[in-house]
């Protein structure tokens, strides 16, 4: 962990000593170069980092600092659900302007969120000043048989999990200085489909993405990496009832996981398993790579681009 | 790698464009949720974290985009050093300010240059907008043996690699605004040293630590780790002629390592083989965690704490 505030004497030890005390055993064996953590026999590692910018991510008056953190996290262990991976730990870094400086420890609390719900650790960090609030996560996983975006294959069916368009529908209403609709917890608490996901590679997944573009956009980029196509179809994709089918494809930040899969999956054993529908939504064909809608009349979908200008 | 950079429709695409381009075979294989890498055999995974922002570990006007971002890879490969371990891969997040997106291919060839001196490459990455460029590097490596700061012994000798006290030295020039010194490489080109860890891993180093926040600090953080006494003779401390010992003693940003071991290395054999100083300056002895300096009257020495206020 290293901690660079520049907050004078004294202050920088108290910063790093508030956070280790909110982490707790979440956070043992910080304090070398490096952490060091071995990985089971045979698995492969899985790493991905993702930031948070205060102003373009997220807002300070739509969410307490313990909500933000907590978002920031899950947002990067949704990357370890889309390849099947165990969690193995996370490495944090912050910019902590001096206005946040007392939100530390929430900030911490809802790292600490992430990480309990992810059931796994924080390995290592850094701690800089900066101008804005930004929160950098890289998360580490592993796996024996990593699930990519590339393997979908003609005649896979393609599912998803969950019930899209609740968390576009809250930062929709947000923008709009609207009251708070019956989604904000889809947008505070988004989760990690992390377990689901390991079900799902066991069970015979071909290929996996989170959403986090927006259905549409994020199915684009497994047809992409597969070389097919994906032929869904609008009406079958499971939505709120009070958001039209355009805005449930083009919710985004919803993580949860577009699967494909080549025998149908057992629906009934996940749903009883997970508590989270898993929906059957279309089919991969062979041709070009790209997304068609079949079904509700759906216009251009846009890919979600969060809220900045 | 993701992209966010909110520069409207296709620029996003041109940027991450521009990045591989540059990066080229260095970054094969980026594009899924996450990066996938296998680790040799019975090797444990070394992994850390370090974040460099604007105005705060560099100023624009001192080093030139590519510079930047060399030193701040640079800066976070060392922590790969300093446990002895082989680079497996970088992550890099990118905060890009609007004024710094025509510098954004310098910053890759920066990150590219260390990545090739590190023998090493990109598995991923994430960029996003922000109102102060900052760079966060994620390092991976592996060892079978990771050299920590915790295993320096009552009895084993004290080593350091290099010569000292240049980077302070021109970190005082730039501050001044006055012309730059003959030590201006050693500031703005820095080695992590990474082969020649793991040759003092191979050859009995016990602990280690990479000199960042000058060597009087981080002797401490070895001490501490260790639960031993460092007694060091400050006139055996490695330096430039043109500084003094105090200079040599807290001047940050080095990167060279601070070893101990129980017998004598062979500086003949590791001073053939990678043309760097090895110099042993002191001992570990029993009793409290503290770093006495004898030799030279050194005043109090003051960690390094970057230029910020």
């Amino acid at each position: 962990m290293t901690i660079e505030l520049a907050l004078g004497p004294g202050a920088e030890f108290d910063a790093i000593r508030e956070l280790l005390a909110r982490w707790g055993d979440r956070a043992e064996g910080i304090g070398d170069d490096a952490a060091v953590l071995a990985l089971p026999r045979g698995d492969a590692l899985v790493a991905s980092v993702d930031t948070a910018v205060e102003g373009r991510h997220f807002r300070r008056d739509w969410l307490t600092p313990r909500e933000i953190a907590y978002r920031a996290t899950t947002a990067a262990l949704s990357d370890l659900a889309a390849m099947a991976s165990h969690p193995r730990g996370i490495l944090v870094a912050l910019c902590v302007p001096a206005a946040w400086r007392s939100a530390l420890g929430d900030l911490a609390d809802g790292i600490g969120d992430a990480v309990d719900i992810a059931r796994t650790r924080i390995l290592g960090g850094n701690i800089s000043g900066g101008t804005e609030l930004s929160i950098t996560t890289t998360v580490l996983g592993s796996t024996f048989t990593p699930l990519t975006r590339g393997g979908a294959r003609p005649g896979d069916s393609v599912y998803v999990t969950g019930t899209l368009g609740g968390v576009g529908a809250e930062l929709e209403a947000l923008l709009a200085a609207a009251p708070p609709t019956r989604h904000r917890a889809r947008f505070v608490h988004p989760m990690a489909r992390i377990r689901e996901a390991i079900w799902l590679s066991e069970h015979g997944a071909t290929s996996a993405v989170d959403v986090s573009d927006g259905l549409a956009a994020d199915a684009r980029h497994v047809a992409a990496a597969s070389g097919v196509g994906l032929s869904l179809d609008a009406d079958l994709v499971p939505r709120f009832d009070d958001v039209t089918a355009e805005q449930a494809l083009a919710s985004g930040e919803e993580y949860e996981l577009l699967v494909t899969a080549r025998a149908p999956f057992d629906v009934a054993a996940f749903e009883a398993r997970f508590d989270v529908p898993l929906t059957r939504i279309g089919d991969v064909v062979a041709g070009a790579a790209t997304v068609e809608f079949r079904g509700a009349r759906v216009a251009t979908v846009r890919g979600y681009d969060h809220f900045s200008p």
